[in-house]
């Protein structure tokens, strides 16, 4: 596993899969309790899931927000996801061209540490994205999801390749699985695109069926897991402390190589 | 997951991998010290490796201690195996024609519920320990090691229809991985078998690398999983309370499903 770094910085201490939990409270109160509590639950990093936030059209609401999050979470690095609608997102107010500004508006003055969006995005944003992103010293992750199924072997190695070529720093890939053998699919593709690819990439079977995915992906090339802290932001979320206990068992194997 | 049955009863409740802890003392004092420690960890069987005691070729002794044994792990399913040395057992005195009378008696008068045998072995001798296990009301299980390496996907999957074909109660199946991607074609064969077969399977990768499949079989239809007491009889085994923990974990997602 190639480890997510952030600042500079391996996540994890380089060694385990970086596990994220995500804040989806839609006010600033509720969201600095939520960051509050996650940050208690010792995860490797936060991740903003910005669509739920009520005043997400406000750009300084959001760059206020992001910086109180932070605070809250003192040492945690804060992920910043507008998830769009067609890949799992809530429907927001927000207008196409209000996109980029904010994201821009979030990696300048936000004090976040990486952002996520969809690589199947308009390029000119994505590119606009990613070049926002690197200016102010934020990780990108370029990702891709289907809520509904699990593509083929082929098709999810080309959604890896697609955001390194889009200029990520972590390619991320989260399918449904209709059946176990999806899961098998989703596992070696996230290990076939980490042995190609020079970035980290991290890979999840959603759901019940694919939640084993979340707890041994690490062992197939997975640089990142999600755990539900007050509320999970995608099914199959496991919560953190079991999660921990798992991977550490996990990783006491791995200790022994 | 098919769970494997036992005299009638499914292990581990039905809905987890059974997990067995194997025996592996030279001596009858060294076994009954071993079941009584193996049987408070809180196994769901045991697995006497008969090829590592030293009276192996005393038929009386080896029956004796086999009941020995069941009475010093009260209410523990036992399953009796003499591992072959081609497929990584130890060498012992045994005569081949040695073999399944011993089996037979031990099936007979030991008191043993489940055995193991080699697929491989001669056919006449794999068909008497059958006849030998099904007459004692045992489960047999047909096994295939290969401590070297990860044969094909297609092999694989030919080695657990072996085991059904041969009149197996369970198809066993443990492999070598040389990287990840064997860890991923074990997985996969086991899942497949389990899709196919009428029977129970029980797929592992060994050592360090395969440890990831001790944990996660069950998710991809492994009935059964081996954890180390106090020593292991093959490589990776993780220790019992570290493998029930991670299993709980999978184990309550698959309770939301």
């Amino acid at each position: 596993m190639r480890p997510i770094t952030v600042r500079g910085t391996p996540l994890a201490g380089g060694t385990l899969p970086a596990v994220c939990v995500p804040l989806v409270g839609r006010t600033r109160d509720a969201l600095l309790r939520e960051a509050t509590d996650a940050a208690s639950l010792g995860p490797d990093l936060l991740e903003w899931r910005v669509d739920h936030f009520t005043a997400i059209v406000d750009i300084d609401a959001v760059v206020a927000t992001a910086r109180d999050i932070k605070a809250a979470a003192p040492g945690l690095p804060l992920l910043y996801t507008r998830r769009a609608q067609h890949e799992g997102g809530q429907a927001t107010a927000l207008h196409d061209d209000q996109l980029v500004p904010l994201y821009a508006a979030v990696c300048e003055r936000g004090g976040v540490d990486l952002v996520d969006t969809e690589a199947s995005g308009d390029p000119a944003q994505v590119a606009a994205i990613c070049e926002a992103a690197h200016a102010a010293g934020c990780t990108l992750v370029l990702s891709f999801h289907d809520f509904q199924r699990t593509p083929a072997l082929g098709e999810l190695l080309e959604r890896y390749r697609d955001s390194y070529r889009l200029g990520a720093d972590v390619a991320k890939v989260a399918v449904m699985p209709q059946g176990t053998g999806d899961v098998l699919t989703l596992l070696q593709a996230t290990w076939m695109a980490s042995e190609e690819l020079p970035i980290p990439v991290a890979g999840m079977a959603m759901g019940a069926l694919g939640a084993v995915s979340r707890v041994c992906g690490g062992e197939f090339g997975s640089a990142l897991t999600f755990a539900a802290g007050r509320a999970a932001s995608a099914p199959g979320q496991l919560p953190l402390g079991p999660l921990r206990a798992a991977l550490a068992v996990l990783h006491g194997s791995v200790l022994r190589r």
